[in-house]
């Protein structure tokens, strides 16, 4: 059947299904969702079941828009959304879309503006006639954030236009009569790094990541050119597990290669993302390395980018939906669900996860309604890889800090600018107020200023503990005045020129670049200083090598290298990660519900692949395997 | 490099290495080889070592060709060759063609024509200028045969044309730095029928077989349109171990798809592949089933079939070499080694296989220069698949047709036109000759005939014993005046109204369709007769239905389908199958020099594949494993 043919027929069914007082002008796919058309769009407000009902029966999700010429005008509908809104909501902005018929709501506590079940959403159309959606105002200010909104804004003519393409892309209908279900590793098996897979079947292909391998020149990218993936025009999704350079660094590129569809991924995801990308070519540049893409190509993820919010169930293809749950490792972090064709096959990709608390996130979510093959990462996968708990890690930072404070030192900490940072500020930030330790500057250099202003504007991604600490008790830990962003260079050289005992956390977390390496270049020969590290370091990487023990480490440096001579203390943190330890990735399979058939790990060394796949093969008695790069294995 | 710079670079290279009297006009790739144009083809004729020590230097095939202008006219050439050649060369024909300087010569000794190590070729060129090609005077007419020798005679301008793209795309530069190789299984992987499997690597794709699922509708076809494989036109060539359909028998639906590129197989493969084909969609077409391809795509095959004789180091792709070796299963089946970029990998497809001597063959091939992955078939992996000795086959045999004309009974014999036809034939002359059978009609109908005409035109493919006893002894014993050829319908007729005692080889091997159903019809209600199973009967076909032991059998006919009392003997004669029995499986992997690393078992039933590859496994201490459809298995 024709796609025009699918929609007329959803039109009549939607007419049927309605009062008979109610008409609608005309239906329209957008994205994964169907849109209504309706010139009394108070109708379907006074309703709230209306549109629950419609998208039920029609297994889709629905968007009523309303007719323009019922839209009262933008000056006017600001005043009656004023008045039906508490004050204490403060709207900071108001964006009016003609062309969608929408009203973006920008406000300090989204949620007044919503009401309870969107009641006051729906009192607003009543009055207006403009679909309102809602988004927060940044409580720490986030360029980031801003110029995403802005972008989305000056561009939705095209974004529309893409989002009806990929809806009726998603929405054709099925014709093989084959129904094989395959999935290929390009990369980040046996290996940390360039995470990148293909799930396909007869009638569809998504990809899920598509990352850069930073610890590697040689291995960088993940195997794209193979033809599961390429031509890269025949994918009809990519899905982002979440942020970090290793499961997205080379989304851009896929759009200079060809790739025209649509990007998932959170709604915290997407904006990490754009951050991490932007700096990942400035630092490449900076580098004199080679740069893959261009910020052209990453505003072409933001225009593709449809964002999905955990638990929604949505359709991908025309046989594949994707739900995304909590991995519990950094903010928008997803362990990704997908169900195929019509109970054919589920397959949970779990991308990077913490299965157990931390500071900033609950633990990863492992019930599904169904699952049969699992693939799990497996950073700590060898059987030796068991973390301290979180409390210890903590108290072992804490002393570590105190001691180096009390020679009269410098704590630097190399860490990712998502995540750890965040992570560790929170427990720093605790320990002054508490007394801990003394009261001294907390530095914050490369993006983790501007991480953190993200993170707090996606306080729904953060566990309850924290949310309830920042919005009802008021008491936003990242605001407190011992954390200074260094947002110059003449501040970052006073730091280094004039050193005083303070805490300093700087990206790159790998030391492969970022200015990580100016302080640690400065502060490296002497011995009263500490260098902690918080996080996991790939083979290749800076970091790893001074883990090991280098006494000498060269630093890049504007004629060929300099040594650094190493005299300063170096302490591994464990117990920060946002990794499941052995542990926990080995209870996260064992307590599954429903018990997956077979697991297959990836993202760890070889050994720790290896390892963890034997490992549930003897206890669970379940089918393993440590899947290897290029290969395709068929799963139904 | 561009391959015009390629090419003058080989020019130059070979000026260089040529005495200096001796010039060349052009040089030119021409399928995998390499073509020198001359003015002098006698100087090159004079040395034989010339071209020998070339293409040992340059590392390629080379053919020296004559400028059109030194060419002798063809009355006066023929004149010259006659007194060259011995007479008792007998030869038949001569097919000149100027635009590749070439005479085809054929005579019914043509190693008389080729001389001690090509001494009297090179007499020839000499004499006349014509580069000499010889092919055998088929001694038994085979229309076969003659259509395709006629047919390429015909189209040699067209053929020039592809094999120059051919070649030009095997000598192009690789580009790639990445070294992997991989495999992708189509079909016939855990299951018999429709064998496909695609061969890649950064540089190269080649696809191994493309065969046909008699057995089945459903699964007719292999999975050809996964991306490993599709869109067809990026295949760098397709290699055909063997002629039997299950393993070729879709290679003209390859070229309706848009395949453009080159078949390799063995000169008898290919004469085999063309009557099969013909046959298969003539009896699709007698059946009213799908037709999957016309003639017209046969004959495309044919266009692109390039020729390798056993232990021919073939280049097909830059970065792959081809040898074929003898596979010991029916005429011209080949055991396919691949040498993957300068010793990356090697890796051998048997295709089919007869570890053991039979009436017509040597056994199959297991010493190779080097090899790490083993494909092997499973057809009987059962580890209770051991089957008896040929000796007691013959004699099973004789003693079941004995018994059945003694009771005045029909002999009725499923059988492939190609393989246990000729097996079985052999065994019968000499029981008739030797008197331990009485002077009965042996009927060959469906073919037979004609693919034992091939047999005979290839006796370089057949056994020492068997060569010897037709050429050296003039005994011929497929020339023995028992061997009726049912080469009309009357005569069939005739066989089945006026009945006599006699044994019948008809085809198809499998009854799932062919003349054999008409005789079955005919003879199954009579107890007296038997009908004797002398190959491997696949899951789903008629034939493992009656060796199940139905009692009524439906065969198709014009209204819906005939019930058939089943009342004559069935016999299940084993020992004559042209596959491994399970210990030759065990055996030829056990002896393979050198040991290889790792074995992939496909071709039988799942619980064969996996039960050999498991034997395997324990006995060998290899890496084994039963391949399943669609997968891709990396193995560099």
């Amino acid at each position: 059947m024709a796609i025009e043919d699918i929609l007329s027929e959803l039109k009549k069914k939607i007419e049927d299904a309605l009062p008979s007082d109610t008409t609608i002008s005309n239906v329209e796919f957008e994205g994964p969702q169907l849109v209504v058309y309706t010139e009394e769009p108070r109708k379907f407000a006074d309703n709230g079941n209306l549109v629950r009902n419609l998208a039920k029966n029609l297994r889709t999700r629905i968007v009523v828009r309303p007719d323009p010429k019922v839209l009262l005008a933008p000056e006017e509908s600001i005043e009656k959304i004023k008045a039906t809104v508490p004050e204490d909501s403060v709207i900071s902005n108001y964006y009016f879309d003609e062309d969608v018929g929408e009203v973006i709501i920008e406000a300090e506590k989204p949620g007044l503006v919503i009401g309870k079940h969107g009641e006051t959403l729906r009192e607003i159309t009543k009055k207006v006639g403009w679909t309102p959606k809602v988004v927060r105002t940044p409580p720490i200010k986030s360029r980031t954030v801003n110029n995403i909104r802005e972008f989305m804004r000056t561009n939705l003519k095209e974004r529309k236009e893409i989002l009806k393409t990929v809806g009726r892309k998603i929405h054709r209908e099925c014709t093989s009569k084959d129904e094989w279900v395959r999935i290929t590793s390009l990369g980040g098996c046996r290996e940390v790094g360039r995470s990148c897979f293909v799930l396909s079947t007869p009638e569809s292909r998504v990809m899920v990541d598509c990352g850069v391998n930073v610890g590697s020149d040689e291995n960088m990218t993940p195997y794209l050119y193979v033809p599961e993936a390429y031509p890269l025009n025949q994918l009809d999704a990519v899905v982002i597990t979440h942020a970090h350079l290793d499961h997205q660094g080379l989304v851009p590129l896929l759009y200079k290669y060809g790739y025209e569809g649509p990007i998932y991924c959170t709604p915290p995801t997407r904006d990490l993302m754009a951050l991490l990308q932007l700096d990942y070519i400035d630092v490449a540049a900076r580098d004199a390395r080679k740069i893959p893409y261009e910020s052209a190509d990453i505003r072409e993820v933001l225009k593709h980018t449809i964002t999905l919010d955990y638990e929604e169930v949505t359709d991908i293809a025309p046989d594949i939906k994707l739900t995304f749950h909590n991995a519990g490792h950094i903010l928008g972090s997803s362990i990704s669900h997908f169900h195929i064709g019509d109970g054919r096959h589920n397959i949970v990709m779990t991308g990077d996860y913490k299965y157990g608390p931390t500071r900033l996130f609950d633990p990863a979510v492992n019930k599904f309604p169904r699952v049969e093959t699992v693939i799990t990462e497996s950073t700590y996968g060898n059987s030796n890889a068991i973390q301290p708990s979180l409390k210890e890690a903590e108290k072992n930072l804490q002393n570590i800090v105190k001691r180096t404070i009390d020679r009269n030192g410098i704590v630097l900490i190399p860490a990712f600018a998502v995540g750890r940072s965040q992570e560790v500020m929170i427990v720093l930030e605790e320990a002054i107020r508490k007394g801990i330790i003394s009261d001294i500057p907390v530095y914050l250099d490369g993006m983790i200023w501007e991480a953190t202003a993200i993170h707090a504007t996606y306080p729904e991604y953060l566990n309850n503990d924290l949310r309830k600490l920042i919005f009802q008790k008021g008491q936003n830990p990242f605001l407190s005045e011992n954390f200074r962003s260094v947002d110059s260079n003449e501040l970052r050289r006073n730091i280094i020129d004039d050193p005083h005992p303070c805490v300093i956390l700087a990206t790159a977390g790998m030391m492969n670049a970022g200015p990580i390496l100016d302080y640690f270049k400065a502060f490296a020969p002497d011995e009263r200083n500490t260098l902690v590290f918080v996080g996991y370091q790939a083979d290749g990487t800076m970091g790893r090598r001074i883990q090991k023990g280098w006494k000498e480490v060269p630093l890049p440096a504007k004629n060929g290298s300099d040594m650094v001579k190493m005299n300063m203390e170096v302490e591994i943190v464990d117990g920060f990660s946002g990794h499941s330890d052995r542990k926990q990735l080995m209870d996260y399979v064992k307590k599954m519900k429903p018990r997956p058939e077979r697991i297959f790990t990836m993202h760890g060394e070889e050994s720790s692949c290896i390892d963890l796949a034997s490992s549930m093969y003897k206890k669970y008695r379940l089918e393993t395997r440590a899947l290897t790069n290029l290969e395709t294995v068929r799963l139904v």
